[in-house]
């Protein structure tokens, strides 16, 4: 039985909340749960050297946890001096989830900077930053629109994702911490609004996956996905 | 005139909010105006190196800022490597602090880590962390006293910080960014609950400032403390 | 039209070389095409700290390039201090995916360290480490069965990777740097001896892809597998 | 009884050496008793990347001490690789101290670098380096002057800095290590020729400390700095 | 008995393979008995910082050692964020002796970065680098002679290196890993085909040497560079 | 014609202090000319890991130079986060030096550490680093020998060293700075009381040099060193 009663192939609470910091152009907490995360997008007029002259734009991501979102407190990654390789496999995907749906040349040379910083963390925090972090970069877009600096939107569908895994032979949508820390299988889902996929991340923990069970955590990923687009749609169109 | 009308010798609005986050034995959000500081206190049966089999426990803090808590972005110190000098002056002081309403030897061989991370920024944020560090501290002391594990608190005073600053020749209380990024003489005071000082750093950030400023300061940051120390008290006592 | 007449479902010329060098425990130079790997396997009777005292052992993996083995000099990362998050997903991946094949209480409280260095790169060669590092840790396994440190072989089931791709429409098995650069979805998939899925890894790099698509793709990967495998017990049996 | 039969309020042996060393423009050894700091002033052409173009000039500050100037031999920060926290708020002091005095945009697009080795410690080292760093930047200043590449000096005013400390109950002037390591409350005062204040940071290291204490501090620390500014001045004009 | 009834004046089997990679300009592999060191060289068409528009062109290595290239595994420097002092020493011995023999100015505005890899340590690694990184080096300067890009070779002499080490009294020539180890003193020497010294290191691993020891260990090391050299025209076809 | 009219075969003025500095076991200003350098010597009753119940003591040196020791101000090596290769060689040969002449298992299981910091160069620091180093450790040996924690003393030669070089065809013994930079071969000999070479390093900075040059550079430095020997024993003994 899933924490409060949830069914196998349903979401957990999510709550989407827009305009949360003051300073950024795009200020997102978003929840899945007990999953908190904080998603900012930073618009530079300015582009990474690789891209200087070529007459594009750039989206890139940075994620962090706070030492204490966790249940034992993590090392802080700024006294250590490093980065984890976990760290920076989510940055690297949430990253890549965001570009796939922005017209690159459109937005014209500038970059929009995402930072997501969980502050809890129960299971899905890279979905959950993807998920928040669009709608961030939504609101950023906006302030360039209503400014004049863009004439159209360079974002060209929405895109959200969510982790679907096995646990105990039985295939769970939007795993919590512990569901997440005992399921055989864990996959990360990254879709369009159109319904097509950016990343599809499947990683066996325990005993190796067969195709069929592959298929069917790939159909409740397509589920959960389109109903986090209602959630992003609500909030920004609500 | 200062925002919203304030009186030269006025706080601005303050909240303290217990229990913010879920994992830590402490955990308060602490605004100061528009300065918002996540403060968790995390116990850790052990202690560092240099203490160990000396009877005595330990308290330190770290402190970081969300990339975008600030007007414009800064750079994730995760990312760059290290921590800055100004971070480090922050958590050094917030240590300090807060040990020195502590009896170490009856904390036991254990030690509370803090963490301040501010995720809006608005001037006084290394104050507030302290303020709120505080009640964090006191919360996770309760649960080392629920749990049985401490007979009696080792906390032997509140204690609380403010900042004042001369503006124009007129000494005022509790510093937004403007009036910080404005001011002559920038003073951090941290003081405890019978009123005595911890720690008084004033620093000329223009002319050199004259014995009897500095008088004037000390004068309103000892009334600005009081105040915050009852907030504190009715955060912990409400 | 492939370089060198190459079937969309080919492999390019795979070649195993065990006993590559002479210190490691297992050695071998891997060929995928003109991608050239030297992986070893080092046998260190020890655990990481995480695992003292939990009776069993640990497979852990450590990937490089050298700095000309690609088409423009790259940086040497133990020059420039760090190792690119690019590295560190590679590593990790190879490291999960040898995990999955070994029963780690068998291994005993020992660990096996696995190096994949890249001597020439032309895409895949995160897919050549780890069909080249199970032939390695196969190697070191054999030294510690004729040693009679192990009793029996904790190795329960084959393990190769593949990448595939859609370039142009066209799914592609084992694709080369030049058709790697060009595609529009890259899949580096991971798979056991009887069949089963370790990792499946999908990204839109161009638009995304649809669920066809990434069915077409499974099947394509599926087949070069057990190609691979053929390979490896080729090698490992001849 | 303080070392020496030193009186209460008295300084420890005051020492200024120019020219110290052959290549710095300005080149000073500091003596505070047994505290030996070698400050040197190095003359720069141009300005850090946030003063470029601003028309005026930078004076900055380097902290370090020799492994062995302290009882017991200290980690080298150069073989750590990196500068503790200490040492980042000596060094902003020490560069904070100078800037109060000078005239930046009069010191035209360059900059005056110290640097400030401790080559023997016995307590005070700070604010022997600041009132040394003086000297040596007077000297600087000295020799754009006399090649014309200034007309005027940029410096307005003297800085000497002093610590005091309250130890059993009786305000001392000047620590030594020994009343330093010993001492309740620590308070570290930077003051200019005029008497106004630069930086007052007092600490305290035991029980927090009243205001009558912290007036009775301060106090003392004018008298020290005055004497400290005549020493200078000694150096300087004799 | 040295192992494979060496001589005490001869060089190991000595093997220079070029063209052993492709992408690089120059690509080696070169061989002393066991010891087996792949050597590139990259030609780029920039200079370090410090020689722009200075007219001449630069020669620099790198050099590193696979983990498992020795008897047993060393941490890989990437990983540890550092190269060795040892590694630094003998990337500036390679660089150097290089140099020597190059006309910088005729090279013109362009840099040719040698990297020296070791693939299978047997002693000798940073002797077998320079002789090997000679070759990679010709070759480098081959192409851009092909190209059109230089008019005629900066290459001014041969050069090569080779140990030589006293071991329980007795001279010998290119020591392997078990007389490295077993020595009481060990000397490089980096010498041209015109038998002109560019680098003689020569360093006491037990008792000191003698004047006369010094110059027996001379001579033998001049017999060896010379049969090198031969190895090198022979590689290169003269 | 030489600074100070300084005939080929002269050293500089040699002036060595001991108990320059008051906390270290032996701490020592060596001068050759303008160079200066203090040398340090620490006890430390323990020995690094890998000697650990070997049963023996060890000898280790860290060096560095005060930023503005040279003519133009040097980044601090504490601030840029590493040790130059430069800074790496030279305490890796100072370390080595005294080695040498150590009986370590004598020593018993302590170690002491060498520091040697410039605070003004013109040429020649490593030599002068090495020769004054000795005299630190002879009376850090003393410490240990007064207090009767050792019997008799492990050291069982003199060592010193001498930069000579080839300048002009002409052969010059202890390089100042200008020399050093123009000469055409550099070499740094270290040699022992007894007239045996502990190290002999020769570079040719500009055209490789002949037998018969280096056998003129070995016979000038051995004149050097066995005053500079002299030096030694007229400080220790005198």
């Amino acid at each position: 039985m899933r924490a409060n009663l949830r069914a196998a192939d349903a979401l957990r609470d999510i709550r989407i909340t827009r305009h949360y910091t003051r300073h950024a152009e795009g200020s997102v907490l978003v929840e899945f749960g007990d999953t908190k995360v904080i998603c900012t997008a930073s618009v530079e007029e300015n582009v990474p050297g690789f891209l200087k002259g070529k007459g594009q734009g750039w989206v890139t991501a940075e994620y962090g946890m706070l030492p204490r979102s966790t249940g034992s407190r993590m090392r802080r990654e700024a006294a250590s001096g490093k980065q984890s390789g976990r760290t920076q496999e989510i940055q690297r995907l949430i990253g890549r989830s965001l570009r796939a749906v922005v017209d690159l040349p459109r937005l014209g040379e500038r970059q929009i900077l995402i930072d997501c910083d969980v502050i809890q963390a129960d299971g899905g925090t890279r979905t959950a930053s993807i998920t928040g972090a669009f709608v961030a970069l939504h609101d950023a877009v906006g302030t360039l629109l209503a400014s004049g600096r863009l004439a159209e939107s360079p974002i060209r569908d929405f895109v959200a994702a969510v982790s679907v895994g096995m646990v105990k032979g039985v295939p769970l949508l939007d795993l919590d911490y512990v569901e997440d820390s005992g399921c055989e299988t864990d996959m990360n889902v990254v879709m369009t609004g159109a319904g097509r996929f950016i990343e599809v991340q499947g990683t066996a923990e325990g005993a190796p996956f067969s195709r069929a069970e592959l298929d069917g955590l790939l159909g409740l990923a397509e589920k959960g996905i389109r109903e986090l687009i209602g959630h992003q749609q609500a909030a920004l169109g609500g």
